[in-house]
């Protein structure tokens, strides 16, 4: 049984993907630490920096809703820092937006462990600012809202509140891909014009990201074929998308393939 | 007159202010540019990674509308992107999010100089988050929206949907200090009880940081001596923060002086 004290425990948010946009703190806790337990869809490149580190994936598939899988993370946080090992929790994006980062909290603080969150950058607004989408812009949209695509499903049963988000300029959905169907249809059975500006951006940041724009009436359709994870974008904000996207737009590290962009038109 | 080809522009988001929350790319750009247009709110350390380039501060003070200030900086950007210096328009938090960065880039466009935005961890989340305050949780928060405390100072022609801001279950507000009795007011006329829980969070990762923990009823009163830029958050949330603070919570090294820290009881 370990004689040390137990380790702190350090909520990490990586970013939207490319190791370029991690925070300088983020990679000095990933040099330091001993132990990295990582959401799935982490870069490679970004688990380089710890390099003397053990890196477990322990991230929830796609659809499972996941609650003992999250126990199972709070019990190995818990597990590597009673052993007195200094332990990174890495997570996707942002570790408290969306991230059930507050919950792991909760868990270490019952368990008598410490922990330390560094904010990280969220894909929800990354993701489109990277394809010329800003989420405000004066005269456009005086604010945003942001939800996940997973809580579209369940209809009536969803914790969205869908009069809300059907009258914010602009609209966000993190993991709203495959629910985009009934994001679309709550948003405008709850008033959205079906000509309102909507775009989706799958996997920025990453070699293979796309981005399809269109309206309400038109995106489901054009974003048939995206790949998750992706962000849904709803709102005026996305017109400027066709003024804002030119070509080295993103930052060079951050460039896919071009013939990988693919643009549609509103 | 130069001979060079403009040189690109790089919309830098620059965090909340420690430079521990810099981006790799952020700190790349600074360390290769000629020339650093920042806003008035960065610190001195960020600054120092620039050490080959000229530092210029171009923010606008706090209360001035400043659509000319907008259009100078504007001008300042051109210019020097067509003397041919490496320039970087260094913003606080994210470039996109309420931070005119869609205007700048527009500018850019129209003057035919290209430009890459890198996106930077938004002061809207990380200040909660950094004090204990997840911006969702299940149970207590399925999504949250965002404006700028700005635009509630002039009451019916502000562009704050305040039925929306009333009924999303977290509302945060940007520079919301000096309006936050508006806030209050016009939220709870909209209908959201004066118990709901709030908080202002004051210069976060800043030395003189300062958390306000209330409630609408009595958020005003108790966060009445707390300085600008400041982040104003409403909903059951902040419920978390009393559960979620700990001591050594921050991270290392945007730990302030404990004695600068004030929390409030709900």
């Amino acid at each position: 049984m370990s004689i040390d004290p137990p380790s702190k425990v350090y909520l990490v948010g990586s970013g939207p993907g490319s190791p370029e946009l991690l925070t300088l703190r983020a990679v000095e806790l990933l040099r330091r630490c001993d132990v990295v337990l990582h959401d799935r869809l982490i870069q490679e490149e970004v688990l380089q920096y710890a390099s003397r580190a053990t890196c477990i994936p322990v991230g929830k598939k796609r659809g499972s809703p996941g609650n003992g899988r999250q126990k199972e993370i709070a019990g190995l946080m818990i597990h590597y820092a009673q052993a007195g090992c200094m332990t990174v929790r890495l997570k996707g994006g942002d570790p408290f937006i969306f991230g059930r980062g507050g919950e792991e909290a909760l868990a270490l603080i019952q368990a008598g462990i410490s922990f330390e969150v560094v904010p990280g950058v969220s894909s929800f607004h990354a993701a489109p600012e990277l394809f010329g989408i800003p989420l405000t812009h004066r005269g456009l949209s005086s604010g945003f809202a942001v939800f996940t695509g997973h809580e579209a499903a369940d209809g009536s049963a969803s914790g969205i509140p869908w009069e809300v988000a059907a009258r914010i300029p602009t609209a966000v959905f993190l993991m709203g891909v495959s629910t985009l169907p009934q994001i679309v249809s709550q948003l405008t059975y709850y008033g959205r014009s079906p000509q309102t500006p909507a775009a989706v951006i799958s996997r920025a940041t990453w070699a293979d990201q796309e981005i399809a724009v269109g309206t309400l009436n038109s995106i489901a359709e054009k974003a048939r074929l995206l790949k998750a994870p992706a962000i849904v974008v709803v709102g005026e904000v996305v017109s400027l998308q066709e003024a804002l996207h030119q070509e080295g737009k993103l930052p060079d590290n951050l460039q896919a393939d071009a013939s990988q962009v693919s643009i549609g038109s509103l």
